[in-house]
C-alpha cells in the first residue's frame, strides 16, 4: 500500500492494509474454528453435517488457516466481494476449497468476522498511536518543563494579549494530548460474534447449548486477546466511540501544528521543525511540512468520524443495509491516518526548536501596550505570569498519573 | 424561543435558550464576585483600581448580579455582541453600569465567563437528558423481558434471515442506549476560568499569590457545582468529548426510530407509535411521527459534532479566532436537539405497540426459507433462538448496574 | 429573533425568522387560494364539498389570508407543529377556522406549502446576499487596482515564497466571490406542487382535468414570483444545490478572513480592519473581529451543507421519512448565517486598510532570499510580477461581466 | 489497487488509482515542456540557466517524459512525497535525473503540476460518470414510459397515502438524475498554472513576457484539452463544485437504492434486483447487494465534500498550509466511488425487475383507506392518478433534452 496522494502514508506501514485486514480476517477464522476444536466440535460432531476431516488431528488442535490465502488473492477477493456486499463471503469460499478441514465458518455471519477482524486492525493501530502519544508526552512534558521562564507573548484573536511563558504555551498542548491519551485509553475494543442474528443461534446448535455457544465465544476471544461482548450489530458505539477517540488525537495534534505554523511564519519566527522541507521552485524556502501534514489529518478526521455516526445513527433491522458497508473503509482510513499524524507529531515535537531570544524580543516590542492588564491589577518582579508554574505543575502530574 | 421549524423543540423548553444562557453567565460573573469578596478582594482592595463601594457589605457578601440585567435586555445584547465578538463584553458593561460595586469580572477573560456558562447551561441540558434515558432503560428493559418469548423474524440486508424475538431486538435497542448512557455519564464539563491567557495572571495579582488565585477558581467552581480543571482555553476535549456523548445518543435513538418506521410500514406492521400523527391532506393516515421526528434529529447530530471537532483542531493561539466563536451556537443546537429526541425516544418506548401476532405470522410466512440456517446446524424444540435468555440477561444485568 | 450565540446575526433581521417562514406559508396558501378563485374553483365548485361562502366576492378575487395568523400565533403552531411532524397542519387547521372561506389548502399537502414556503424565505435570503457580494465585487476590483503598484511578499505554506502585489492577492479574493456570485446565480429556487404523492392528483380531481391543475400550478407560480418545475418532492438537488452554492460564498469569505487575520498579526501588519473590537480584559488589544466572525461561518457552513445532501441521499418513498424533515432549520440556519457573513464581508472589504509601507518593508527583509526564483530565470527592472497585470485585467472583465 | 473494503471497487479499474495521479503529473510535465520547446524555449535559451541539450532535437519537438518514470518508481514517489509535503518534488527530481533535456518543470511550482494532473484524472472519472449516467437515464426514461399504467401505493412517512403509479415513482428518479447529469455538465475543470505565487512571475521570465507566459499555458492548456482559467491556487471553487456534483450524483442513486431497498423488503415485494447477492451464512437469501453497495457510497460522499468545503474555506496566502493538501486524497476518493456507485446504479437500472401484480395487489388491500382523498376531491374512472401522464411526458422531454 502506498498512497501517492497522502504524504507521510507510509509511516503506517503495513497496519490496516488490505494485506493487514486479510490476515485479521484469517485470525477470526482460526480462532474460531480453534474454539470448535477446543470444544470437540471437530467435523466429525454430529452437530455438523460436514464429513469428517481424516488427519486433521485431534480435536484440539485446529489447522491454522492463515497459511491458505494470502495477498496474491486480494485481487480476486476483492473482485468477488462486490457479489455479496463483503469480502468475507469470497474468503469463506475460498478456505472451504482449499482447507482440509470441516467446519471453517460455521455457525458465524459474514459480520461476525468483519467486525472481528477490523478490530483486530484497528487495535494494532492504536498500540501504534499509544505508542506515539507517549512519546509525545514525554517531548512535550520536556518541553513544559525546560520553558517554564521563557517569556513570550500571549496571543488571542490574532493580537497580543499580555505576556505568559513558552511552558505553559505547551502545557496546553500536553492538556490536549493528555486528554487524546485518556480517551484513547478508554476503549477497549471488543470481540463480535453473534451468528446471523445476534442470537448466537447457529453457534448454539452447533454447540448443544447456549453456554457452550457463549463458551465458544469466550474462547475465541481469549485467543484473539479481546474482551468479550454481548453481540453488538447494529449498536456501534465501540466503533463509533472508538472514531471519537481518534479524533481527539488529531484535534490535539491539530492544534499543536496550528500554534507551530503561527510560530514559524518569518515574521513571528518563535518556532522552527527540526527539518523543513524544500520546494520545487523556491529553493530559499523550508516549510514546516510536518506541521503541514499534521493539520491536513486533522481537517480530514471529524468529517470521517461523522460518518461514523450517521452510520450508527442510519443502522436498522438485525444487519443494516449500506450503514454497515460504510464503516469498513472508512475507520480504516480514519486509523491510518491517525497513525500516521500521530508519528509525525512525535517527531515534530522531539525536533522543535524554540526561539527565547526572539520570544523575548517580540514581548519587549510588545510593551508596553501587552502590559495594561498589569497595570490595571498591580505590579510584579517579572513579566506578569500568574499561576503558571502551579498550572504546569498540575498538567505534569496528570502526565505522570499513567501510561498511554 | 420557539422553533417553527424543529416540531417538538417546545419540550427542551427554557434549556440552552437566550435566556438560560443569559442567566448562566450571570451566575458565573455573581460566583467570581462571591468568590472575591469571600476572600476579602473587595473593590476597596489595594490591588484594585476600582473604588471601594459604599454598603457594599462585609467582604463575603457580595450582591447578586443576577437582577441587574434580564430578558428585556436580550436584543441590545445581542447586537451589542458583534462589536467585540462575544456577548460577554457587553453584558460586563452593562452590569458595571447598573451594580453599585467593584470588581465585577476583575481578573477574568470573556471566554472564562462564556465557557463556563455554557457548561452550565449544557449541565442543566445533560441532567435532563439523563432522567429520559433513565425513562428509556426502564421502559426497553421492561420491554425485552416481556418479549423474550414473542418470536419474529430478523431481517439482515432488509431480507428475512433467520428467527429472533421481539426480546432480543429491543435488547439491541437496549445495549445503544446504555452506550450512551456511559458516554454521557464519563462527561464531567470543568469549569474554565483562567485568564485572558490562561495563566491565571489577573487572578493571581488581584489576590496576590498563585496559590489564592486557585483559591478564588476552587471557590467559584463549588458555588457553580462544577469540578475543576487547569484552563481549556485551546484544548477543547471537555466539550468535543460532551458531544460525542450526544451524538452517541443520538445514534443509539436513530437506531430505534428506524426500526420502529420499517415495523410501523402497513405490509409489516409489526411495530406501532402509541399515538400516530395526522396529516394535512390524507385523513387516513396515521403516521409514525415520533420515529419520523427522531431520525431526523439523528441525521442532523453528526455534522454538529464534526463542526466542533473541526473547530478544536482548528484552534490557535491562546484563544483562537473564529473556531472558538463557532462552537456556542453549536453546542447549543446540539444540545437542544438531543434534550428534544430524548424526550421524543422515551415517548415513543414507553408508548410502543407490538404486534406479536403479526410476527409471527410474518415469520411463519417465511417458513420453510427462514430455517435453512438451523437445518443446517441442528433441529431444535423451537424457533431456533440461540442464547437470546442469556443475552437479554446480560445486558439486563448490565442496565441494572448503575444509575444514568 | 435575537441570537446572543451567533454576534452579527441581527444583521439578518428577519430573514428567514419564524415570523417570515409564517408569512411565507400564508403567502402561498393565498396564492393557491387566488389561483382557485381564478380558475373559478370556489368553494362552491361541485369538485368540492365545502360549502359556498357568502359575500367571498367574485371567484377571481380571494381573500388574503395573510392577516388571519400572525407572530402572537407563532408559539402555538411550534407547540402542535409536533403531532403532524411539521407546522403546516396546524396552520391549516387555524386558517380553516379562522377564515370565512372555503377551499383552504384544497388539493395541497404539507410539503407543498412547507417546500414553497421556505422557497420564498431563501429567495429573499439570496437577494440579500446579491446585494452583499455586488458591494464585495465593487470593494474588491477597487482594491486590485489601486493595488496593482502594491508590492508585498507572497506567503507559501506560511512562508516567504516570491514578490507579489496586493493587487494580486485582491484579485485571488475577487475571482472567489465572482465563483460564488456566478454559483449563486445559476440558482433558480422553483416553486413545489404535487399533493400529496407528487402526482398532482387532488388538484387534477379538483380542477377538472391536468392541463387545469397545472394552470392552477402555473397561476400560483407566477403569482409568487417563481419558476416552474415538477414536483421534486423527493429529488431534492433544488434545495442542496442552493445549499452549495451558499458554502461557495462562506468559502469565499473564509479565504479572504484568514488572509486578513494573517495580516492583522502585529508582527506582519499589513493589513487591518476598518474598525477593530475591543476585549474584556485587555484594553490595549484591537481585534479584527469582523474576520473572526466570517471565518467562523465559514467553518460552520460545510458541515450543515452536508447535512442537507445526507437528508437528500437518504430521502425514501414519496414524501421521506425524517430527511424531508431535518431540511428546514438547516436550510434556515445556513441562509441566515450567510446572510450575516456577506454582510460582514461587505463591511471588511469597504473598511480594510492595507499599509503598503509594511509590505514593503517585510518585502526588503525578505531580501535576497526571496528573489531566489527570479535570479534563476533571469533579470527584470522592478520585483518580480510576471503577469500580474494581465491576471488582474482578466478577473476585472470578468467581474464587470454581469450583475448579482 | 484494490480496496477489500469497498466492494465494488474494482469497477473504477485504473481511474484515479496512484498510477493513474502519475500518469497525469507527467503528462502536465511533458505538456508544459513541449509548450516551452514550441515557443522556442529550449534550455538553450538565454532565459534559462540549464545548459543546452545536445542531441534534443528541433525546437517544436519537445521529448516525452512519460516513459521515463513509472509504476515502479511508485513506492519510492510517495515515500519522497513527505519530505516537500507532495509528490512533484520528488518526481521533478526523479525527472531532470532521467531525462536529457534541460527546463523539466521550469517556470512551474508543485501546485501548478498537481492541480493540473488531479483535473485530468477527475476529468477522466467524470468522463466514466457522464456515461454511467447515459446508462441510467436511458433505462429510466423506458421504465417510466413502460409503468405509466403501473398502478401502485405511493407512501409518504412511510404510510400508505394515496394511489400512484410506477412511472411516476420512476420520474422521480429520474428529475434527480438529470439534476445530477445538468450539475456535472456545468463543470468544466480549468488548468492551474501560476508558478510559485499564482503571478506567472518565472513564466514570464522565462518567456520574456506576460503575454508570452499565458500563451505558454494557452499551449499546454490545449495540449491537455483543458479549458483556461486565471490562476486558482487559493479560489478553489472548480473543485469544490466539481465535489458538489459528484455528491449530486451519489444524492439521486442513495434515493434510488433506498426505494429499491424499501420496494424489495419481503413483507412488499413490489422490486427485485436483477441479481441478488449471497450469504455467507443463510443459503436461503437473495440480498439486494447493489442497492445497499449504491446507499453506502451515498452516506459517505457528504462529508467528503464537506472537508473539500472546509478545505477552501480554511485557505489561507498564496499556498495554504495544509487545506491544500487534504484536497488531494478527498478528490481521489470521492471520485473513485462515484464512478463505483454510478457503474452499480447503471446495472441496478437495467436489471431492475418491477412487480406489477404485487404492487396492485397492495393497492386492492389499501383501500378504501388509500382513496380518501380521492373521495374527498370527486369521482374519477381509474385510481386517481392525476397528472402522472403529463409529469412523466415533461420529465422524458427534459431528459431527451441534451446529452450527459
Amino acid at each position: 500500500m502506498s498512497d501517492l496522494l497522502w504524504p507521510g502514508d507510509t509511516r503506517a506501514a503495513g497496519l490496516c492494509t488490505d494485506e493487514a485486514v486479510l490476515t485479521a480476517l484469517l485470525h477470526v477464522e482460526s480462532a474460531w474454528l480453534a474454539a470448535l476444536h477446543h470444544h470437540g466440535l471437530t467435523a466429525s460432531s454430529s452437530a455438523s453435517p460436514h464429513p469428517a476431516v481424516p488427519g486433521s488431528g485431534p480435536p484440539h488442535l485446529a489447522p491454522d488457516l492463515s497459511d491458505l490465502v494470502d495477498s496474491r488473492d486480494l485481487a480476486d477477493l476483492a473482485r468477488d466481494a462486490e457479489e455479496g456486499g463483503n469480502p468475507v463471503i469470497p474468503l469463506v469460499k475460498l478456505l472451504k476449497k482449499r482447507a482440509d478441514v470441516g467446519n471453517i465458518h460455521a455457525g458465524l455471519t459474514s459480520q461476525d468476522v468483519l467486525d472481528t477482524g477490523l478490530v483486530l486492525v484497528l487495535r494494532d493501530a492504536a498500540a501504534r498511536i499509544r505508542e506515539d502519544l507517549a512519546t509525545q508526552i514525554e517531548a512535550l512534558a520536556a518541553l513544559a518543563d525546560r520553558h517554564r521562564g521563557t517569556d513570550m507573548v500571549a496571543r488571542t484573536l490574532t493580537q497580543h494579549a499580555i505576556p505568559t511563558t513558552f511552558g505553559l504555551k505547551v502545557t496546553g498542548w500536553l492538556q490536549g494530548v493528555l486528554d487524546a491519551r485518556d480517551a484513547l485509553a478508554a476503549q477497549d475494543l471488543p470481540i463480535q460474534i453473534g451468528g446471523a442474528a445476534g442470537s448466537l443461534a447457529a453457534p448454539t446448535a452447533l454447540a448443544g447449548s447456549p453456554a457452550k455457544a457463549r463458551e465458544l465465544v469466550a474462547t475465541t476471544a481469549a485467543t484473539l486477546g479481546l474482551p468479550m461482548r454481548e453481540p453488538w450489530h447494529t449498536s456501534r458505539a465501540p466503533l463509533t466511540r472508538f472514531a471519537d477517540a481518534l479524533v481527539t488525537c488529531t484535534d490535539a495534534w491539530g492544534k499543536i501544528a496550528n500554534d507551530v505554523l503561527v510560530g514559524a511564519r518569518p515574521e513571528i519566527g518563535e518556532l522552527r521543525e527540526g527539518r523543513g522541507g524544500g520546494s520545487s521552485a523556491m529553493p530559499n524556502k523550508q516549510n514546516p511540512v510536518l506541521s503541514v501534514l499534521i493539520r491536513r489529518a486533522a481537517l480530514a478526521a471529524p468529517p470521517l468520524a461523522a460518518t461514523l455516526h450517521i452510520a450508527a445513527a442510519d443502522a436498522v433491522d438485525e444487519r443494516p443495509d449500506g450503514s454497515w458497508h460504510v464503516e469498513w473503509a472508512t475507520l480504516r482510513t480514519l486509523a491510518r491516518r491517525t497513525v500516521v499524524a500521530g508519528s509525525q507529531t512525535a517527531d515534530l515535537l522531539t525536533g522543535l526548536r524554540a526561539d527565547p531570544v526572539r520570544m523575548a524580543s517580540t514581548l519587549a516590542e510588545a510593551r508596553p501596550g501587552i502590559d495594561a492588564e498589569q497595570r490595571r491589577y498591580g505590579p510584579s518582579d517579572r513579566p506578569y505570569l500568574g499561576a503558571t508554574d502551579e498550572i504546569i505543575d498540575a498538567v505534569l502530574a496528570r502526565a505522570a498519573e499513567k501510561p498511554c
